[in-house]
């Protein structure tokens, strides 16, 4: 399903324009024209050569998420330093780099008190096709970039650290968060790409049973390569049979990854009194908190959520984790596309066929 | 309203019988005459002087908190050791103990893992006056001593130490969990006895600005004694002035001491991005978490519960806040009745009539 | 003591020109004409007000620190805004500002991994009066503005903040790094500016007996005022003692705020089994571990070592605790000079005579 | 290597009477008939099937390491429930069980604290072979059984859970109060038994590079099966080494495996700003603590020690690891002696000839 990039045709646009993936209005979204950014004081300009699509990134299409019109998707980039503002140092133009899909400014009271992720405010870090024009284009603006900007060593391949902006920063956090320890149980509900991240994280944490329940047998298979021990259908009897294969105990952490009320349920119902539900999901709609679950709010019981952890500083971590061998996540890119093409990646995703995991966007 | 203690009529009962404030049905509840228990292997038997009614009491005895018929009522142990069992050593019958209302054994594996709350299985570490008899009566069987019974300093009265077992436990832990950092800002929902001891907890643990919520006026003005910065009564427009008092920021730890909808839901709206919710409240009913005060999964906010920790190692630094004089409990103490007019003293506190805030049951 | 400000001699000065108090040789050093530093980009220059002497500034006057030739001395600001670089933004010039001792850039990794104290690297977040101009001057360059410039709340006087800048967060810091439960003995070996807010901080996070060691009567009287339970003179059998007072059982926290042989060994010493030492003095010449004390390195003791904590989230949570009236250090301030008498001002500091503990040094 | 089990001599013992390795004098200890121990309340008696030899068992026979003449030595216990005494339940004679060698009571001030190595007083967990007797024997006596007993699952031999109760608890506390984030990079100091179930643990904990030394090059080499990414052999220029590999930046932790002042010390050289140095080793003499590699004590730099956690919960959790083929400690297991010829075990493992790393006693 690998495709082959077509030619380029941007080499055509006049000087100072570049294409870039625009909504404009829920269900309408495309290749258009623009300006490319320039970096004001403490901004860079990366110039893209891989990007992905998100699952936010359909909701955003669909309307669900809503962002202003006009404003370009996508918050992974990976790509070569094209300009860089004032006050940026210890970079070169023409290097390679990428940034999270969270891009803290370090600087303000929620960065400096240890909440990079929501800089400035909630949700506050996520800028990048969310607040400012996003990743799915040929030049990216990104702001704070000395905070940001992450050098990508020479060993490692584009496709290597693309996945490591979001789905791997968010799924691994969901463990770390998660408070495991050596020779816990860890359940995972959903195991889309963030739930696979997640599984990743629960093993490279030191978790011995790794229990993930999804609908999809292909995502369940794909789990057990990346660490799962048990891998469940979804189903009514789903909590039961994970009390079972705990002998009733419970596991230690739960974690959410997909945000239904359904998973959230299940997750807590799973949970042995003193556990944690790590909760990364988005939810819409209502979530309902099950009391028996709960344990009527006496068992000890906790709920923490995480919004994908940015910065330079985790960049290089989970780049160091590729480096050292010990995770390759080029097998959840299961497609390619061309920027120019990126209106069939879209309905290739939405889609969930053909076994699509991740696409990875080829810009030039 | 402090009551001379009458002359005592136990002295009649038949040798080894005791009298016990005893649960029968819903509604009905009173003193009746038990056979003194028998310390077994590990355990040992208190011959209570102090003890006191607990909400949870109030539920127990009105059938909403289902324990089994004949079961001894009460969880605050105060008084003096009568018997120890085969194996628990390094105590002497006469001393002056108290027990947490929590009683870990301290040698299963949620003990040994941290979680002795859940001593067993979930809520499992709560056994007195629940699963087992409790200290409404004379005496009392003691479970787990040796890790449970506690020696009272000679310089501490009965008064200072009774409240350590339960309530302050309880409020002090709700500080403790909320992951409060010197001069941050603290809210507290409900100030009734385990929300004034959270809002004592919160100061204790270097809170800067502690903002309470109540609808009762007097205990508004009594959490000020104890700590609190700012009184606001409840309304609809509460959470509006808690954002106003902190410049539309957020409070970095929000505690529900109560246990309702709209206690859980308040707390969870003034929370900052990165918060945390500090619940000890035990809900019933339903529980619904409102999605934007959530920050739809995304915002890092945390919801912690806990369930009064016990065992005798926190009573032993509890009582050494008291010794330090960093804590004086006694003015919660608005009332106090003998075991036999214990009847009285329940139809007060669930009045909560003439400022009751808790009140001391003396014994003997 | 508090002298009266003499009449400004720096208004003659040309325009451009400023005093700072310079650092030539061991021994020798004094007021000069500097050139009023300009803002560069993400730079601010402050006015000062006010700044004081730090026990450090003694090391560096005799030569027993090393820095450079020709260096402004001093590391708290407290003054005017007088200029902002391109990049600083949220601020207004005139506004009355400060900032930590430490200036952290907030965008490195070190800083971005929380480690902000060593910001580039070892110790790197010291950079006033050590490796850039300092702030005994009537302007100071501040680096990283947007990180380290903290509006002062018109509530506040200068003198009010003054110390929170340096002996306020470390000595608090020495605290919080030292894990104390609620409840904790402590035991605070010296009781100088440090020492002192370390006692301070040990009751703020709930200690209970906090008992602290010096050989200065004065400052142990002090001590008390500042929430220490028991007062020590130094003394050959100290640890013996502090052994009594814990019946045995050793401190759960021993905090070492001077940078000798003799503090540290007697705070391992006095330290139980699982106990941290926590240590803010800075030490020279060699450290010896003693083993006996260390439990041979098997009694799971810890030892902790902190810089400073800057940065404006720091100073602005500091600042909420004066604002609520839990601290109060303007005590520690004995002392007021004009900067034309810092050399007088260095000479009372440096002799520990009058019961000098802080010299404030009014600027303008 | 592995002997064949001699035809065992023990049935020829009178009843009552078994053998076991008795300490007399330095140098001098064997084979002798005791007395089989007797289950009192909350103990048990564990019938031995294998046991091992650890390095502090020949500083014991060496006597630099003071016991009581006539103790039975060895602190590690895999055999056959024999007998329970009154108070232990949920155990069946005949089970197959386990024991760590720190056995904490659970139920006293330290216990409960959290500190359970240091049970009831500094390094009180560690009893067997120390304070009582132990477990190269053909019975011992196990205290506080019932935060101690732990069921061998059926699935697991007695050969793969035998190095659970020291080494592996020893070596992956290393790496788990090591303070090791995702990604981190850790450098292990010896890697004997101890070190190398630390190589394993920081690996287990999500480590990326995991930088080994060692003057052993078999060692060396066996590191890299367990996860060592680079193996440096011990020498004047190693620090200098760690720092070329880390590109100056220094390890995040360092894990001192050995007890020398030069190990401690490479240590605390190769360690970041911020990092932590994890000891696991037992010094003797003296411990010093180079200055510039502390930072004077301001590089943020912390020194934590931990002896071996037990308790059943702990064993628990690290049988898991074993049944989700997480580990295998078996290649650790070179040598196989009975109990007849613990002579020459003992002389075996003390001259640390043909490549042995840990040797099992089989006694029955």
């Amino acid at each position: 399903m690998l495709l082959e990039l077509e030619a380029r045709k941007t080499k055509q646009l006049p000087r100072g324009l570049m294409l870039a993936n625009v909504f404009r209005a829920p269900g309408r979204f495309g290749l258009e024209e623009k300006t490319i950014p320039q970096a004001g004081p403490g901004q860079a300009v990366i110039q893209i050569r891989l990007t992905t699509i998100c699952g936010t990134d359909i909701h955003i299409v669909r309307g669900e998420y809503p962002v202003r019109e006009g404003l370009t998707i996508g918050h992974e980039a990976v790509g070569v330093l094209h300009q860089v503002g004032i006050g940026v140092e210890g970079y070169e133009i023409g290097q390679r780099v990428m940034t999270g899909a969270i891009t803290p400014c370090g600087q303000c009271e929620p960065c400096l008190g240890g909440d990079g992720s929501q800089c400035g405010g909630a949700l506050g870090g996520w800028q990048l096709g969310n607040t400012i024009d996003g990743t799915q284009a040929e030049y990216v603006l990104i702001p704070h970039a000395q905070a940001n900007l992450t050098r990508i060593p020479d060993g490692l391949s584009d496709e290597q650290v693309l996945l490591l902006a979001d789905i791997a920063s968010t799924g691994f956090a969901a463990a770390e968060r998660g408070n495991i320890r050596l020779g816990d149980t860890v359940a995972v509900f959903a195991q889309g790409p963030i739930g696979l991240c997640a599984t990743i994280g629960a093993r490279l944490l030191g978790a011995s049973e790794i229990i993930v329940v999804d609908p999809d047998r292909n995502r369940l298979k794909i789990s057990k390569q990346f660490g799962a021990t048990v891998a469940l259908e979804s189903g009514p009897d789903v909590t039961e049979r994970v009390r079972e294969l705990t002998r009733g105990r419970g596991v230690d952490t739960a974690i959410e990854a997909l945000g239904l009320q359904e998973t959230f349920e299940n997750a807590l119902r799973v949970l042995r009194p003193g556990g944690t539900l790590s909760s990364v999901g988005v939810y819409s709609g209502h979530l309902k908190v099950p009391l028996e679950a709960f344990g009527a709010g006496l068992a000890d019981r906790n709920i923490v959520t995480t919004l994908c952890p940015g910065g330079k500083e985790r960049m290089r971590r989970l780049m160091r984790l590729v480096e050292a061998n010990r995770i390759d996540l080029t097998p959840l890119i299961t497609h390619m596309f061309s920027l120019e093409d990126i209106g069939q990646a879209y309905e290739l995703f939405g889609s969930r066929h053909n076994g699509v995991l991740k696409i990875a966007i080829r810009v030039s």
